[in-house]
């Protein structure tokens, strides 16, 4: 990397740099350190990296003048959601301007008729629920964190529900983008399918802020189903449980979720959200239909999990104990760090085929239960996509090498088994060996369009692939 | 364009070109003049351009090397399947070499328990159906031709049941690619979801052979729901039909099939197929679930359809029924064309935001009754995408003009509403000016993609957008 080219904001630049963007902007830059520390630290185990200052737009008429100014200057553009990523895809590895787009937060459409809603990158997906509450509608895409979409579509992020509706991928219509020279483009129409040239939505879908800057999102909205019920359902042994979720799927049975949490994550889970499920390999299921056809697919589940060692399914069917529960696994996260206070999680992310979750989960949590360490499994299994929160000391140097040398065992697993290293948190820097392994060719082909659409290499840099040199 | 760069085979090269390609494929290679027209024509009503040759390679591996010869010599390469396009995607606008895929028909793998498949490019959705019978699962992108499933990724094609499984976007999983230079690219991965860098099978789905030659597709597969109804219901008026497709997608009903035929396409149809529907506009309908599931949707949609002027569903329960309802429907094309023998027809492809299909369906009837022209409406109405069959007499240009004038309102409505220019067919050379009229600044991103992958510009030249010079 030539450092000349990408310079941090101490070289003879940064006073020229900083008064334009204060000219710009006002009291919404800001060098203080505080905030350039936590805007480098996103909710990983990977080292900070602050940016040498952060900027708070409020139109992309203004992210379009920031990122000319930074553009002209040849300084680094890092986007900026709410930093609940996971693989330091926010840390600032060349210093620079990082956008913070939080004060972009406006619902600017909802389209009932045509389900669909247009918002500012900084709108969060609580907000957003919020805000359609009485629409009938909802956005399905839930990663547990409270995530802003903007954020949620530069990594590709997905959830609970991809089962049924789909991830980020399949829910983003459209996007408004700052590229790397200033310019802008939009992308998609509010038509449902189109055959109009290149998808330059599904480019910039899970590009992590490396092509350019998401300003706005056209999103798919989804009726509210008119029923909706909600279960948990222990299970006598791990590989039963998966098992199930393997059948299910197979049947074509169209839950809305399928949850798994092993006994290590549901002693987590008791103890952070005060609940008190019995300490076994869980399933978490919803079912959205007609009353009739919700009530089918829970009775043909129950079938399914009765056969591989299901215990009594455990109902919420009131709006308030659904959410409970939906919390409770949205909270996984801090759930599991609560197992060790002080320890920092390594999550890691693998997606495999169905028929090979049984096989990835049950070899992986033998590979656990011989490292000796801490690691509850949480996951989306209906995807093939599992979780597990490997529970470090930060200070062990030790231990955080072996928490990668197990990580790395399951990749290659996974990768053996025709899988991914990562089904929706994305690579940031912490992945970038790992997608070298998986894509091999492609890599070079992801190169060639980000040197081709960011020859400077000013977007978000270090992110997704090794560096490219500019080429200038 | 520099024609030095890109040659037609009747320069100094021509020689050197042919006896490479002979050295390598033998027989399987021809300049022949009835197969070089054969291939530089699809079924559109566009001028055709015929390659210099054709080349029939079995394997990926020649594939690569008929691509390193033609880029060694600066020649033009078209990606061909079975020529069913309706854009003039395969017309050799600078000659060079057409490659015809149709030997690489093999089903390589089809993996039942995580319903998927992996298949040659010049496999047939037919072939595919038949291949894949007894698994008790289906393919469901079925546009009306038994294209190649190359084809259909290369054009991002859907069908009548995009409504309910989606298009060619939603139903590829991943991609093997022979780019520019000769190199293979292998995207995507057998897991459901992946956040694993830039989404490179969606760009190369969509991209016209402009980018690469498909080689290999592996396919997401549908598990065949317990119970198939299909029927048809005709309206006392278009605008009922209509509206009934609007409430149903609005009512989130899962309606597997919705199309529109209107009054003057029925007469083709029962014409053509030997028929005898009413004349009248008519929703063809089908309906997918557990039992009680289809039935249910069935009789909601039947609610919805006896409000909005719907006559009595006419049910077709026995599959050779439904097959044969189906084939009527899929058969629109040449049905239209029957109504006006010696024609050819000029297809449309807007697709509007499903609140404005009524507006632009009634607006566009009442274009064609002005127009005086035979225009028969069809369409996958539950995506918002209608076609009209412009049937004109080819040797009657002022005719041909106001086809063009009729289509070119009916795009700028569309466009108004938030549209598409093309909903399932491509741009091929025929729709350049409406997609930089959709798509103004990405289509400069889509160019540079283009000059950064094929700076040559040898793949499929002339293609999605204007000509890009090559930067050599």
């Amino acid at each position: 990397m030539n450092m000349q080219t990408i310079g941090r904001l101490h070289s003879a630049l940064d006073n020229a740099v900083l008064q334009e963007l204060t000219q710009l902007l006002g009291e919404r830059v800001t060098v203080a350190s505080a905030a350039c520390m936590r805007h480098g630290q996103d909710e990983s185990y990977h080292a900070p990296f602050p940016p040498d200052a952060v900027v708070y737009p409020a139109s992309t008429a203004e992210v379009v003048a920031i990122v000319k100014i930074c553009h002209s200057h040849r300084v680094a553009i890092v986007p900026y959601g709410v930093g609940t990523s996971l693989e330091g895809h926010i840390a600032a590895l060349h210093g620079g301007v990082c956008i913070d787009m939080g004060r972009m937060n406006q619902v600017l459409e909802v389209n009932a008729e045509d389900m669909d809603a247009r918002v500012e990158a900084g709108v969060t997906r609580k907000q957003l629920h919020s805000h359609i509450r009485d629409t009938g509608l909802f956005f399905p895409v839930d990663p547990g964190a409270d995530a802003t979409i903007g954020g949620m579509a530069a990594t590709r992020a997905s959830g609970t529900t991809a089962v049924r509706y789909g991830t980020m991928r399949e829910n983003v219509l459209g996007l408004t983008v700052v590229l790397a020279d200033g310019s802008i483009v939009r992308t998609g129409t509010r038509a449902r399918k189109s055959a109009a040239g290149y998808d330059l939505t599904h480019l910039f879908v899970g590009s992590e802020g490396t092509l350019g800057v998401i300003t706005e999102i056209a999103l798919r909205l989804h009726p509210v189903p008119q029923a909706t019920t909600s279960a948990v359902c222990p299970f006598a042994t791990l590989e039963g449980a998966v098992n199930s979720v393997m059948l299910t799927i197979q049947s074509g049975i169209p839950v809305a979720r399928i949850e798994l949490l092993d006994e290590v994550q549901m002693r987590g889970v008791n103890r952070y959200s005060k609940l008190d499920y019995p300490l076994l390999p869980t399933l978490f299921f919803e079912f959205h239909g007609t009353d009739a056809g919700a009530a089918e697919q829970a009775q043909m589940v129950g079938e399914i999990a009765r056969e591989h060692g299901g215990l009594e399914f455990q109902w919420a069917s009131r709006p308030e104990d659904r959410s409970r529960l939906w919390q409770a696994r949205h909270d996984t996260l801090y759930a599991g760090m609560s197992l060790r206070p002080e320890s920092r999680a390594l999550v890691t992310d693998v997606c495999v085929p169905i028929s090979k979750l049984a096989e990835c989960v049950l070899e992986t949590r033998r590979d656990i239960d011989t490292s000796g360490l801490i690691a509850p499994i949480v996951g989306h299994v209906g995807d093939g996509n599992f979780h597990l929160l490997i529970l470090v000391d930060p200070n062990n140097a030790a231990e955080i090498e072996r928490a990668m040398a197990l990580n790395t065992r399951l990749v290659n697993r996974a990768l053996g088994m025709g899988g991914t290293c990562t089904g929706e948190h994305g690579v940031g820097y912490g992945k970038i060996e790992f997608v070298e392994q998986e894509h091999g060719a492609g890599v070079s082909v992801m190169r060639t369009i980000k040197m081709a659409l960011d020859p400077l290499n000013l977007m978000n840099p270090g992110k997704i692939f090794r560096e490219v040199a500019p080429t200038l």
